[in-house]
This record gives C-alpha cells, structure tokens and sequence, in this order.
C-alpha cells in the first residue's frame, strides 16, 4: 500500500498526476522536467498512447516532502504548460481519501467486504455512509458505526428517490459511489450526476451474460468457467468501461446455487481491487475503455 | 496417461463405457454388479445426474485383463441390463485409438500442435489425414509423412467441396473431425454426417464475441481477459456444447496483434485438452451442454 | 450447495460414507449394491485407488429419504461386508453440522471470513467459539455473539495453556479446529488430540517458503507469484497433508506490505475452500497427501 | 508485437533503452529530456526504484524515424548525461534480432515450440544453432533448416566440452542461449561467458523442488498446483534470478506421468514468454531479482 511505502513521509504525502490530451511530441519530458524542476521526486510514472484516437494518457507519482509547489499553487503554475500542450489533467494528494457511499440491496457479501477493507486500512478511502433500497442490512452496517439509509424504490418512485439520493450524496461530498451488488438499474440521473465515479460489479464475465440472472444464463449455457466484471456505470446497462475482471473454474456438478456461492468470492475480490485501482488513481477511463496504470 | 498407468497391461488394455438414461434408483450398483460379476476391475467411474432433465450419465473405466467378456460378445451380454434401465451406451477400448483428420486453413498453430502431440505420444489417436482450403500448410504437414487434401471453397462450391470432403473422410474411416483453426462456417450436411464428432476451437470466452474477428472485438470493448473455447460444431455458429474453456490476462497495452499472439497460447493448449478428453472418452454431450468425466 | 440441491428434503437429509481399505475387485460394485438393497438413492459416489500403497478411497452420498436403514441401526447392518473386504469407514448426516472452533491471534482477515460464511449459512457448520492468544480480536468475535476465549501463550506456558484449551474443546464437543492465522505452533499434544481434523492456512505456495515470515521469504527470491497453502496441521511444521492451494501474480513493484495484502485475498479463500471441502467430508488425508472428492 | 504496431516504420525501427545507476531526483526528467530534443518520439518508459538497494532501473523505447542521433554516435552523445548521472546503460534496436543458440537434450517440446515460434516471426530473434548432448533431436532440427551440433557429456568430458561450445557459441556470434530443457548442469565457465544472457526453464514452481525430479517431488508431496519457472542460469543451481512463473491445477488423480504432461504445457509458455521479455528487452537482474517491464 502507498500509505506504507518507505519513500512517503506521513506529512509530506504523495501527489498524483492524471493526463489526457492529443497524443504529441516530448509530453514525457516536458512534464517530468515540470516536476522535477520544483523539486518534485518523481517515484512513478506510466503512460500510454492510443493509436486509433491519437490520445496521450498519463499517471505521474512523486512525493511532496521538498516539493516547491504549494497545493493552492498548483492549477497557476502547471496552467502555461497545461495550455501549451493542451492537457486535461487532475491532480489528487494522497493525504486526501476519497469519501465513498455504499449502494446495497439484500446481498450482504460485497458489502461486508468493503466495510472491513476499509475498517482495516487496506482501502484508502472513507466510507461515508450505505444507502440500500431494502432495510435488511441497516444492523449490520451499523456494526460498524456507519449511517445507513433506506430509500425504497418502485418505477412510479424512482426518478424522486433517486433525485434524494444525489442530494444526500451531494450533503456528504461524496466523490464515489460504489455499487456492491445494487440490485437496481440507475437512470440516467445519476449517472449523470456522477459521471465515471460510479463503479459496479456486474457477476458475470462481460460482455457475456449481459442483463438480469448472469448465473442462471451461465448454467444454461454450460459454460465452464465464470466470471465477475467491474466496471464504471454508464447510461446503457452493462456497457461502461470494464477496470477489472476474473473467472473461476466451473463443472457440470454445479448448480446454480454453487456458481452463486464461487460467484460471490469473485465479486468481492473484484470489486474490491477495481475501486482500490480508482481510489488510488491508477485508472483513466477514455471512450469505452480504461487504461490501467499499474 | 492411461497408457503409461501401472495398472493397463499393453495386452488388455481398459475397457470405457458411456451411458445416458433416464435417472433411477440403482444404477450404480447394477452397472458395477455388472462388470464385477464377469471379473472385471473397475478402475475408475463416475456419474452425473442432471436434475432438470432428470438424466443420469456416466462413465466406466475397467481392466480388461481376466475380464470374462469377449469384443464381440459384449453388446449381447449387456444387453438385458440396457433394456432393462433403458440405457444409451457406447464401449471404447484404449488400444483402439480414434482416426482423426484435421481441418485447417492458413494459420499453423493449431496444426502444428496437434501433430507434435500425435507424435510424441502425447494424444491417444492416430491423425489420418489433414484438409485445408488452402495449399499453404501443405509442405509442413508433409513434413510429419500425413496425406495433405486441398478443397478450395468459394460460395458456389461450398456444398459439393464438402461433399467429397464427406466422401473422403469416410473413405478413411475417422472418427473424429477437428477444426484446428478452419476459417470457415460448416454446413449443416457436414455437421450431421458427424454429430457431436467435429471439435471446434473458437477463439474467444464464449458466449462473448460469437462470430468472426473476436479479437478485435475484444479491443473495441476493452476487456480485461481474453479467451477460448473449444466445443462441438452444431449447425448454429458457435453454439454447440462447450467442452473446455479457458482466460489469459489482457491490458490497455495489448494492440489486436497482441491479442492475437497471446490468444494462440490459449488456443494451442484449449483445443488439445478438449481433444484429449474427447479421445479418452471423458465427455458426454446433452442438450447444449456436456459433461466432463475428468 | 448440497443443502439447497433440489434432490435433499429437509428432513430426510444425505448420507455421506468415507471408506479406505487395501484395493480389492468388487469394490465399488458391492458398496453401491449395499446402498441400493436398502432402498437409498446414490446421488454421487467417486473412488480414487493409490497404486503406488494399493489403497481404496472412496466417498458416497445418497438420500437417506426411504432408506430403510436407521441411523443408530448402520454401523450393525454395515458390519458384514466392511469386516469381509476390510473398509475404514466413517458415515455423516448432512443434518448434523460440525462444530467449530477457530484459533486466531491478531489478524482479522480469515476470522471476519469464516464468521461471515457461516453466518450466511454458506459453510455447513457451527462456529462454537473462538479461541485466541492475544485479546484484541475479542470485540469483533461478540459483535456475532460468539463466545471468545483468551489463553495468552509463552514458551513456559504453552502446554499448561494447551491442555487447558484441549479441555475447553472437549466441553464443547468441537469436531474441527480451523487455526485462522493462528501465529502459534502447535505442540504434538494439540496435534495429537485432534488428528486430521486441525486445518491451518499457511500464507506460501508449499514447500516453497516453510516457516516464519515467508512475504519477506518470496520478496527477497523475486517470485513472479504468491501462494497460500490449506493443509492439515501434523506435529512437523507446515508439512501436513494439503488439502488446497492457489497463487497470485506479484511483480517487482510489490512491496512486501503489497504481498502481505494480496496473500489475505489468497489466504481467506484458500481457507473457506478447505474448510467447505473438510465439512462436507470430501477430504481423505491418507500418509502425507489428501484424496479430495469435489 | 511491437515489430507490428502501428508507430513503427519498418525502415526506421524502435530503439530500446535500458538503464540502472543509484536512484538520484530528476532521472526520469533529464533523460526523457535528452531523447526529445534530439527528436526521439518516446513511444513507452518505464522505471522501478528499489528503494532497499537504492538502485534506479529504467526502460525507454522511442522511434528512431526523425531522431536526430546515429546509431554510431549515440555512446558519444549520451557520454555526458550518463557520466553526470553515474548511469549504467545499453541500447538496442528493434531491427537487430539476437542471435540465439538453443541446448537440448532428449525432449522435444521446448524445442519444437521454440523452433515454430521463431519460424512463425512470433520471436524476434534468430535461431542459429542447436547444441545438444545427444543425437536424437537432430532430424527434427534440421527440418527447419537450423545446423545441429552434438556434444556428448561425460564427468570427464564436460570442461572440455563446454569449452567447444563457447568456442562454437562465439564463432556464431551468439547473443542468448536457451536450456530448452537441457538436462545438464553448467559449469561456472559457461554461466560467466554468459552471464545474465542464458535463460533456463525449470520444471517447478521455484524455489520448491530444486533439483533433480521435480515433478516426482511434487507428487509425493501431494500439490494441488505444479508450476514451472524460467530464470537466468547462475553458478548456484535453480537460484538464478527468476523472469517469469506460471502454475497448473492438478489433483490425486494425476500420475507422475500426468503432472509431466501437464507440465509440458507450461514449460513451453513459461520459457516462450521469459524469452520474448528479453529479447526485447524488458528484463533487467539485478541481485537476485528481476525487474520485467511489461
């Protein structure tokens, strides 16, 4: 975990540097001369190039301790070449986790997962609070002294119970929604609202099995291997760009029951290190895709 | 490999049984009784009842030294039983191996693979022949001293190139057809001359991606792994009964190329294990799906 | 789940026998027809013969629903033929959970897993009480209102406190110990009061990294995967039967704290799948290896 | 395969950097700095720091269509930068495939693959010669037209052998040598004449079962995975720095002679891929380790 790596002070933390623009000449020395001309020490940089779109993509790591750029400073000084090069860029410090809000229906696996991710340290981020549309697993969140909201939801009720929703997400400067086993199609609302910071898990391994009852499709087809996928939301259902996604082994023997059960291991494992990999900004989505640094 | 296995004198080789029937009490036992009570050593079975079709499969490996039944006596004295369970059944002895031809078009891996493996030792069939629509692997094939056919296939010719294909494979007598990478879509003459007998690779995680340039579709959606599946050939394109299947990691990184060279390793391995199984006698299809005695 | 296969009334549960004994003819014909003379349905029945020690291992469950042999009344009835082909044997009802116990000391990573499946009723037991060396642990373990038990260890204590523990055990007739990361090594009178029934998680690829601190061990070797290995514990460290394995990719960019966090993944699904394999007595230890019957 | 991407004009090919030095601030910058303004396009770099050794590694690939410096003139301009920053470096370019030597002794499949790999422009590299310590390989040799040279070994003979061989080695002027499973043990001359460019496959998941036998060793103590792993051949024996792993499900059913065939496979992709990250140049030892840039 960056937290624990030798070469970041607690006070001094990490800063990290997300990239897009037109794929052009010297992108990678300019910026690193950027950095390293303020004193910045450069622990990690990755890129990648799009040849079909022309498109540059770029993560730079480098720790703050020395670093001659105030976080107030920033947007001003890396504006003139930002402008030059014609980038679009982020910037985020590692000091800063992002505060998460938990979507859950009934299904308690990806959720507990989570919660003690986050409770243990391992997922840098803070859970802010659980939002479900079903009650039934308010107890168990409160376990761990996080708020817990229920928003029930029916067709007629929920464009308004959505719109609630964002508001309170809003309320709670909420920077990512993680949907873990949100048994609800979200409108476009709130995808909207949220663009590319709404990750789901969808328990098959896409794009095959798109839709409702994946395992039940699975068994029909008998296939011999299942999957999970994890994937940021988009309008259309199942179609968003994919970050992380695994199998596991399958046989006749299984029911449909069991390839719930292996399903279950698979989608806490996978949603688990697709929002690691966000939280972490170590994924640039761009068209239907993502790139993944590493 | 069963071959090699301490307990198969070269002379008696083992003995397979295949059987489907309907579900019913008793099967085990009075299948068993039955090879027992004529000295046979039952080295290996298995059995698989699938609850929805209420179908009852399985397969019977035994020693065939002291066994008290002859080759050719063997379908009269299972008779009463079969009759009796209503039984489907087939026997296969492990000295006789399958006659296999292969069906390629341009590309060698698959055929290069399979033939190494044939003669090593590695795969339990004898490969009679190879066909192509192309005359480019033919040297390579010559090379290993198998007879090498050409059936060029255009639109107009499809059905009488078949035909004599038809023709020619019964001519020599094969047992099973393996399309190691043959780029064209059979037709329904050819896949019911041999049901549930022509092995398929496809070079993708079925159902995902059906149909041609999988790989490059792949790349437009930005998937995390790549696969393939090898399955028997019905008469609808990539739906037949799925015998093995099996992943590869993918990044942003992997052009089409990459994809391409890194789905051969994938496909090579697939397709001979799923051959394996077959030839050993270790698959059983139902309805769309099979059945995996390993 | 065989508890929610669609063949298993709730009240008339499966039986599950485990047999080994030296490797004779009729085996498999004569256990089955036993089963079946007495009306019980075979669900599944699997054998494996060791040829290298010509041992017979098998495993055999059948609906008890109208099977006329009472459970009080099987050992007797059984007795003939398991003196006349010699079997070791043991018979499970599927209705009679195992009880558990867990050992842990300060991680929580495989405990929260276990405490979870079994509270989802995903793992077919009982967790009667946890047992650790150190208090931390004790505030999550009653949250899921299950008893905690401290015995605080040092090399003079160790045995008085095992003996003690033995005793605590014995009180709650507990039938499998499942040390959870328990970071003590056993004595060979704990071994000893529970054979083959103590299953510990190991966080290596075995053989590989034997011993303490083995993230630091596969750090310092440069290997290109991590492993955890679920086995039973015998009085010699890390050597027991192995009951299940599985690995993760690692690169030169893990730190070892990277290896730590990915081996928890590993570790708490390797141990589940253990644990799972042991309830539903698909597990045969025999000398140093295990059959295992999935 | 880079050879076919897009970026790269077949006339004006790739150029690889790679770098090792003391880890210092501005690396990353001033280097990249140094290919922009002689006009490389840097098409992908890549670094790690290690932060026990405090050692800096880096890959750069540029394209060397516009770049401004010969390739005769490069050491003579990259002098002062690597001077100041104390670098350790080599450059290769993508238009000189290595010259590869493979041993070999009795076993074909590690051969054959890599013959047909290389045949098929899936290697960059050039297969010159095979050297082996017994005859029975060379018809299969010499059907791809590659010469085959025989040195028998002996206790006696080996010194001296091996002497021949570095001569031949040398004549043919040979960039990289492979043990395609050579199943004999070099001596400290051949590993120094070399070193860190002879690549081996071993047929275990290292560093369990070292040595002689592995997959024997494998079998007596019951795993559930067998691997395979190529590293660099060093005096220690299976010690060298390890490039790349893989693993195979296996279970109590597989003979030793199953794990061997299982094992095949993966020998052949696990060797096939630790040479294709070298021959491009994404392998940097250092110690006992490995960095892979990939």
């Amino acid at each position: 975990m960056p937290n624990q790596s030798p070469s970041q002070s607690p006070n001094q933390p990490n800063a990290v540097l997300l990239i897009h623009c037109p794929d052009q000449r010297g992108l990678v020395a300019q910026i690193a001369q950027f950095i390293f001309q303020y004193n910045g020490n450069i622990i990690h940089s990755d890129h990648h190039t799009d040849q079909q779109s022309g498109l540059f993509l770029m993560r730079l790591e480098w720790e703050t301790s020395g670093f001659q750029i105030g976080r107030d400073e920033f947007a001003a000084a890396f504006l003139p070449l930002a402008r030059k090069m014609n980038l679009q860029w982020e910037i985020h410090y590692r000091d800063q986790p992002d505060r998460v809000a938990l979507f859950v229906s009934k299904q308690s696996h990806c959720l507990y997962d989570l919660l003690w991710r986050s409770a243990e340290g391992e997922l840098p981020c803070e859970v802010a609070l659980v939002i479900s549309n079903h009650p039934d697993l308010g107890p168990a969140v409160e376990k761990f002294g996080i708020p817990f909201h229920v928003f029930p939801i029916t067709a007629d009720t929920k464009l308004a119970q959505e719109k609630a929703e964002i508001e309170l997400l809003r309320q709670h400067r909420i920077d990512l929604v993680v949907l873990a086993r949100y048994m609800q199609v979200l409108s476009p609302q709130m995808v909207e609202a949220f663009p590319n910071h709404i990750i789901n898990i969808h328990h098959s391994f896409l794009p095959a099995f798109v839709g409702a009852k994946p395992y039940h499709q699975a068994f029909e087809r008998g296939v011999k291997l299942i999957g999970a996928t994890s994937h940021y939301a988009t309008a259309e259902l199942d179609q968003g760009p994919i970050i992380e996604q695994d199998v596991a082994r399958s046989s006749h023997r299984d029911t449909v029951e069991d390839m719930v059960r292996k399903g279950r291991d698979l989608e806490r494992v996978v949603l688990a290190r697709a929002v690691r990999l966000h939280l972490e900004r170590r994924v640039i989505p761009y068209g239907r895709k993502t790139v993944i640094f590493d």
